[in-house]
């Protein structure tokens, strides 16, 4: 039991509810940016979905519809006999049963009182961090106490290598074995990309000293293993160090591996943890957001900026975080707008290095961009929906059969082109947060313009209406495909082409031999930047002049009607609900489209009453069905000074991975929704933006929350934000 | 969704999980100090635990132990066709489901979206509460929406005559049928106790107007019907009232039951609802509790004090609160210490005129407590340890059989005989904070009195040490049986004669008349007094005169030393661990005992620093295997100025019921862990007491609580304490 100080730290759960093992899996994930592990049980567990995952160790198998991150060997297993009977939870007496995620310094322990069916009673208990410090180990402790009767105990570590991606093998070449008397491993190749894995275990008898032995096992399965007694009150200790090294990172996997062990071994299990918590104690100094008479609404921020940090690369500018980050093979680990619009803002404003990587993983994709727009017909950068190693379009073109048979056609990989733009606006935000004019010319320029150029090529003249417009698009609305004129699509890219004269503009004055340089290589001329004006005059955005709102899209208000509350209560999609081609006729929208629009523009968007009259409409027909709304919605409501609504709404947001309301965490963390409540708190009741370099506080704070802390970073420089309700 | 404000009002869940519906069956109990009913569905599902209690109806069947409450027919079926199919939370498909306990108008919502096997989706909110206004009444209220498809609907609202207690029968005659063109009603005679209940319902279609019929039904189910048709968006209301009455109410029950429905019906949903909610907030006037800056200790007390106040008889002096309230068949109903000292506080203290009920309740079974007395060779009144209609013994002698065949003898009823002295407790605090000397002249003294006679009879002086002694006792602590010189018994004792004196002074001086009268009513003699004066004199309490400490009882430092600290997690008790024979070695008690006797005496019990002493010793060992061990154990350490560590055994008391942390709620409230957790905080972290008839107020507060405030009422006047963190 914790005090409330703790508790805000904590998720927790003080019984075993086999109900929620996936939830449970999912939420209490570790990682540290380079690997995401589900909270998996060490002994097993009927049903459970292991998954381990390693940024940017792709895979694309063979009969298969796009490529996926691969579930590497699982480093967990240890199993624990006491007089010849295997611990589990599913047998046995289960007396008690503990489990904490201390998100402070991002370990997971888990406490079981076991009798077996002899009647011997154990306390087990079980720790485990992915080292922030050292980012290829991930560390676990087991201690093993005898409470009623001296045992007979038997600990078996293994590496289990025969996982797969829901059946999906991904591998060429699989070897295992001890790899020394205290080691084991398992190396793989992957079959398609032909990346090499390394997972290697050691198992220490930390305290007291026990021998410890390989044991002959199945194959893909190597194991050490220790056997002892234990007298009644008697407790043994043992660390399973586990080293996680690919061909993506330097050196021989298996060597560098061995390495890794050498070290973790030399300083063991104290000092690995003081190192890692030293870490987090960092993070924390600039992420966290301190809140004040809110209890629930503290552990949900803190939950979800734990959940971008574990997922959000170190020290490789060549990975992303996918939309449901490490934490579940969700969306098979690809990357879309979720990690630009939703997770990266809450790494730009508070740790810039981090956000760098983020933008530079675009950057370093900007020629699978160009192959998109070339094979499309278009010039520049246009940027995949799915995004994985390579920075091709990894979208699936179909889904996976239903029941009866049939599949349908996804569209976003062809028509959800706002991605090109909304990678654009996250590296301008990058830019104006951080004041990295050298960065900005040098990589965050070219993104910007090369995207324009594709939008410049991209877009339709209507002759008839001498305006432009864009056919067949997919909004933020996922439910209304290929639509014309889509008002969030349309403003974003007359948007994104006048922030690209600014960018011009600012190259040629400031760094004009560069400026022409990036011109002629991306071949942008002086015909290009006329064209850009002219659409920038002529952009046609459909709305609704009498009523002064916008339409979302041509004949958005012919939809047929529905009265979304008397949809309560409700888990499932309205999509998944009436069907996905009967809901294109109906006027529920799955997310924030208008309203993401109003998010992401603010002022610019129009007068506080141009907003609300928008508002107005498209609240009640958000089905919220993805997981990027609610929070968004959060914001903005916070912005239009409706705070008890987006205090709602937060909470609601926050209930999406805490609560599992709705039914699919298993999957995976929803990294968008984790990033997204952080906006909704430091853009939205905070008020927070950056004008002119200067730091801009505008608080709409809900009335009971007593005071709010958080720390930004603007032009480098740390400053603390201190609010109060007052 | 809720603000902060309404969600410390509410308990809620926004899923259906099957691993928690006994759990969640019990904590969404609704009643009304007459009748309380499990949170079952209306529309039944697989293995739900229906029971419907009324306060006073015990019947002993045929081949058991002990009588029980009688589980009734129960009143809550409505089940719903649509086009044909039956609605049902394990058939179909769930699109969402939520479940609201508003603890402010004490109702119970529950909303389904639902689809049927052949696509029709409908919208069906489900309303309850127990009239606090009319308690013979209990009201449901059902809506049905079509959503996506016309749909026929037919609803069908029935009696189910056919409960039994776990198995067990309890009707020498049960009859049903249509009371008229739209009633049903289930008549019944318990078999043993020959008592009449009516349960009768009316279904009234309130919006729009439907033909209601009564439907042929199978035996002691009857069953009214509508069917009717709705188009998309169209919705159906249907009210059922139901009336409950017995034969321990005024008039024949089923006339009663007409007259409860008439009046119902002329009154509608609306005007039932205002009256019910309007009795709540009066109730809440009296007895909440405000605390700012704790949303979960918050909604935890309110939560609390909602299980006490529905199982508070409110009209009745002849009938008391249960173990596990109305809320489940745990404990059979009958009625323990626990209602004197943990729950009866928080009425005496904010609700005297339903405390009053309760103490009236031991009153009218003195004569079964000198039944008790008489039968067991002493004089006076001897209080059964466990106590249902008649005041006589109800402790089952056996229990259950275990998997093995063997049954162990249940001691308490014989030898836990400190329940006399927490009842003549409870009435002494009673007076103390009422100030009422008509009432305990009246009735109050004649129990303080009898049971000090009873004690008077019960005392062994050994001769040897020239002291008096009580062997074969069970303390609070039940893990250790039948013990000799139990600390707890033979300073309660002590302090319970002394007492007794000072209520005969009292009587003597200001009530000579009716003091004589009692006096020689109960044989209260002049050689009585003398020896009452003898043994507080020379009681005997076994003690460590070195370490300045109490011996729990005698041999208790001789028992076998256990680390309960390495026992954790632990969700089982430890005598059902180690068993139930060894345990009586094994230094570990099961709850609050030495520590009792500090919750109870206070000040007198010693010094601060004796008390820490003791306190040192005892929670160490304290297994909190009874609920009514943590909220003590928070209340003594809130008065040691141990707040952190109050605080935290506050919480997990709490988690006792809201978390089912014991894994035993399904068995209904536990309502002294309830009772308890008011303790803590207005006797512990509050430090409210009454002395010499004036409110004394010591606050120790969790620092993070920033202000709290609640009412008391002291010789009938309403005081409010308005405490602040500093």
């Amino acid at each position: 039991m914790a005090t409330p100080q703790e508790r805000s730290w904590q998720v927790s759960e003080a019984r075993f509810f086999p109900d929620r093992l996936h939830h449970s899996e999912t939420i209490y994930t570790v990682g540290n940016g380079y690997m995401g592990l589900r909270a998996t049980f060490e002994e097993d567990y009927p049903g459970q979905f292991v998954s381990t995952l390693v940024h940017g160790i792709f895979d694309h198998a063979e009969g298969e519809l796009v490529p996926e991150l691969v579930n590497l060997p699982n480093p967990l297993p240890i199993t624990i006999e006491v007089d010849g009977e295997t611990f589990g939870l599913d047998h046995g007496t289960v007396l008690g049963f503990s489990r904490v995620l201390d998100l402070k310094q991002a370990s997971l322990s888990r406490g079981v009182t076991w009798r077996n069916s002899k009647g011997a009673v154990v306390q087990i208990t079980f720790e485990r961090f992915a080292s922030l410090e050292q980012e290829h180990l991930l560390a676990q402790r087991v201690v093993v106490r005898a409470l009623t009767q001296p045992c007979t105990i038997r600990i078996v570590a293994s590496i289990d290598g025969r996982q797969t991606n829901e059946g999906v093998w991904h591998w060429a070449e699989l070897d295992s074995g001890p790899a020394d008397k205290q080691r084991i491993y398992v190396f793989g190749e992957t079959g398609q990309s032909h990346y090499h894995i390394a997972v290697m275990s050691s198992l220490i008898a930390a305290d007291p000293a026990h021998a410890i032995t390989t044991l002959p096992s199945p194959i893909h399965q190597p194991a050490l293993m220790s056997e002892f007694t234990l007298d009644v009150d008697q407790a043994a200790t043992f660390d399973k160090f586990n080293a996680l090294h690919t061909s993506r990172d330097p050196g021989d996997p298996l060597v560098a591996a061995h390495l890794t062990l050498d070290d973790a071994q030399a300083r063991g299990w104290d000092a690995l943890l003081t190192a890692h918590a030293a870490e987090w104690a960092t993070y924390w100094h600039e992420s966290d957001i301190e809140i004040e008479g809110d209890e629930p609404a503290q552990r949900a921020i803190r939950f979800a900026m734990y959940h971008v940090l574990i997922a959000a690369p170190r020290h490789d500018e060549n990975v992303s975080i996918g939309a449901k980050t490490l934490a579940g093979l969700g969306y098979k680990g690809h990357v879309f707008w979720d990690t630009e619009l939703f997770m990266l803002p809450f790494l730009t404003v508070t740790q810039p290095d981090l956000a760098r990587n983020l933008v530079m993983y675009r950057y370093h994709r900007l020629l699978g961009a160009r192959k998109k727009a070339r094979e499309n017909g278009f010039e520049g950068a246009m940027f995949p929906w799915e995004s994985t190693d390579t920075g091709e379009e990894t979208t699936p073109r179909w889904s996976l059969p239903e029941p009866d048979g049939t599949r349908f056609r996804i569209w976003t990989g062809d028509t959800e082109q706002h991605i090109s733009t909304d990678i654009a606006y996250a590296v301008l935000q990058f830019w104006r947060w951080t004041g990295d004019d050298d960065f900005f010319a040098k990589y965050g320029a070219e993104i910007v313009l090369d995207t324009a150029i594709f939008w410049g090529s991209r877009i339709e003249y209507n002759d008839g209406q001498d305006r432009f417009e864009l056919s067949m698009q997919i909004g933020p609305d996922e439910y209304h495909e290929n639509v014309n004129n889509s008002a969030f699509t349309n403003s974003m890219v007359r948007w994104h082409l006048q922030s690209a004269l600014q960018v011009r503009d600012w190259l040629l004055e400031h760094r004009a031999a560069e400026a022409n340089a990036l011109f002629s290589s991306i071949g942008l001329t002086d015909d290009k930047v006329a064209h850009w004006r002219e659409i920038i005059d002529k952009m046609y955005v459909p709305h609704d002049e009498q009523r002064g709102i916008l339409e979302q899209f041509d004949g958005f208000f012919n939809l047929q009607p529905l009265n979304l509350a008397h949809w309560q209560p409700r888990t499932a999609n309205m999509d998944w609900i009436l069907g996905h081609e009967p809901i294109q006729h109906i006027m529920v929208i799955k997310q924030a489209d208008i309203v993401m629009l109003m998010a992401l523009l603010g002022d610019e968007f129009g007068s506080v009453e141009e907003r609300l009259r928008n508002w107005q409409l498209y609240w009640p027909v958000a089905d919220h069905g993805s997981s990027l709304s609610l929070s968004i919605h959060a914001w903005v409501a916070a912005r239009l000074g409706l705070v008890d609504q987006a205090y709602e709404l937060y909470m609601r947001g926050a209930a999406i991975d805490l609560e599992d309301s709705k039914g699919n965490v298993r999957d995976g963390i929803h990294g968008a929704a984790s990033g997204g409540l952080w906006e909704a708190i430091v853009f939205g009741f905070a008020g927070v933006s950056v004008k002119n370099g200067e730091l801009v506080v505008d608080p709409h704070l809900p009335a009971h929350w007593k005071k709010m802390t958080f720390r930004v970073r603007v032009n480098g420089k740390q400053q603390t934000v201190r609010l109060s309700a007052e």
